[in-house]
């Protein structure tokens, strides 16, 4: 898990994304209420353990300052460009997972401040090399990125919803970014392929150099202009909450890219290598409620997941 | 994809299995009809890559000709234990894939020479090692067992009809395997469990070593005493006919354990290492209907796919 060389320091990560008062309903848990949720904050947490992470998001007069201090508690977040926006309601969502966890419905949304301007860049953010847009309209994710003019990589994430309804923009942003994440049932319905490995070169047709589908409990699929890799999930029983699972993902992912400072983190090299940093984050991640499991951990409990799971996806 | 040690012979591998002629549908394919098939033939030829293979089998004297020289012409597979037996019927199948191609639907069955007596173990194979039963009756699978008592290593295949039908007897011969392969869908109808883990130990309870539990195009999972492993599919874009996937995987997964000559093929080292060998196998005979692909395809072919499958999913 070492750098790419001992000499080199970390990119500037910036994440932009969401802030939320999550409700949650599990199949085998009972229903929680008054959770720190939101895309920014799962992977800002989780990038947090290999580098310094910038977040961008906005929440209103009503956050608790708990939850400020759950995210503070995160050495390596920076919240200089999170925003408390007075006479504004925070972001709030329930969800609720079916039988098989891999499958949820929203119980329902309160955009509250996602309703109004997107949260500003601080000028001390204006030098991130390593972007990563969380799912937003990507028309903000359009605007977010064309203030960022330092990245060395953008990556960004996306939804049905906006497969739906902004496919227009989402295809525009597409030819502006190096990555892009997304679930699996979302590359077939932006592409009409249901093999990830054909969705995804039909998405690269529109400009990223790289798509990361994400499969959930089946691992991961990354076509690269330069090659093709897959990971399976990390195998485990206990998986009690999957909300944040594809943000923190992410946030390993991009973690791992940034820490590593490799002089073109977007190659096929540097993704694959940190798919497995993602795998191993977001595992810990549904172990429980909101960040309850990634509070509870060190970087050493990553490297010792970490191991195990090259141990168990060993091949030849 | 050397051998555990370069003195040690092959152990004799030895299948029961069905052979078949498939009628066969696909969403982007025509239809195809008297195709070669059954989980004997396919696993007998993915092993035969491998080292060689005892194919236990009966037909009827319907049995095409051209379809014995299609078995006879994988170099590797022993055919003194196919019965063709007069005034029998062959085993007909008919299947239907739907537009996943992960889930099918049967058309027609027309048992034939299955619903007799099942075929005879030659006595020059009463010295087989590695024994693999593949999906029929438990009470067969029992009963092929019980006549090769000079077996290393037992593992058996299974399917919902019998977890259904003869949970009993399917019970029983657990206690007398070293290993079970099943789908994803069938070790949760067996254990109640979708995890896959979970389920896995479920089934160890009842006394094998080890559980794979192939998840078709996300790969398996391998659960055993000693540890567990995961494996993602080989990526392609080339699915034309899942049919024989997860015979053939098994046929690539028992033929590296019987190549390797370990001193204890039913180990974790030893099945976590020949997953990746089944998966590669079962790669190629996707690519096309019947055992086509496989019969166009040399073992240097196997190892240059599994270095790109090995690279594919390197981690660290």
């Amino acid at each position: 898990m070492g750098r790419g060389s001992p000499l080199a320091s970390p990119m500037n990560l910036i994440c932009t994304g969401t802030i939320g008062i999550d409700t949650i309903e599990t199949p085998g848990n009972d229903r929680r209420e008054h959770l720190l949720g939101g895309s920014g904050v799962y992977f800002a947490a989780a990038s947090s353990f290999y580098t310094t992470s910038r977040l961008v998001a906005a929440v209103g007069d009503d956050f608790p300052s708990e939850f400020l201090d759950t995210i503070k508690s995160f050495e390596g977040v920076d919240v200089e460009g999170l925003e408390i926006r007075q006479g504004s309601k925070t972001f709030r969502w329930g969800g609720k997972y079916l039988d098989d966890m891999d499958r949820r419905e929203t119980l329902f949304t309160e955009l509250g401040v996602l309703e109004e301007a997107p949260p500003e860049i601080p000028d001390s953010y204006k030098d991130s090399e390593i972007v990563f847009l969380a799912n937003s309209h990507p028309a903000i994710q359009l605007d977010m990125l064309s203030q960022l003019d330092r990245r060395t990589l953008a990556v960004a994430d996306t939804m049905d919803l906006w497969i739906g309804i902004a496919k227009d923009e989402l295809t525009t942003l597409l030819g502006k970014v190096d990555g892009l994440v997304l679930n699996f049932d979302e590359a077939e319905l932006f592409t009409g392929h249901r093999n990830p490995v054909t969705a995804g070169r039909k998405l690269l047709e529109h400009g990223p150099r790289f798509v990361v589908v994400k499969k959930g409990e089946h691992g991961c699929i990354l076509v690269h202009r330069d090659g093709l890799a897959a990971l399976p999930a990390y195998p485990t029983e206990r998986v009690v909450d999957p909300t944040g699972a594809g943000d923190s993902f992410a946030g390993g992912l991009m973690g791992r890219l940034a820490d590593r400072s490799s002089d073109d983190p977007g190659s096929f090299e540097s993704v694959r290598d940190a798919l497995a940093h993602g795998t191993v984050v977001a595992s810990f991640n549904v172990e429980s409620f909101s960040l309850e499991r990634l509070r509870g951990i060190s970087k050493q409990d990553i490297q010792t997941r970490f191991a195990d799971y090259a141990s168990m996806t060993r091949i030849g």
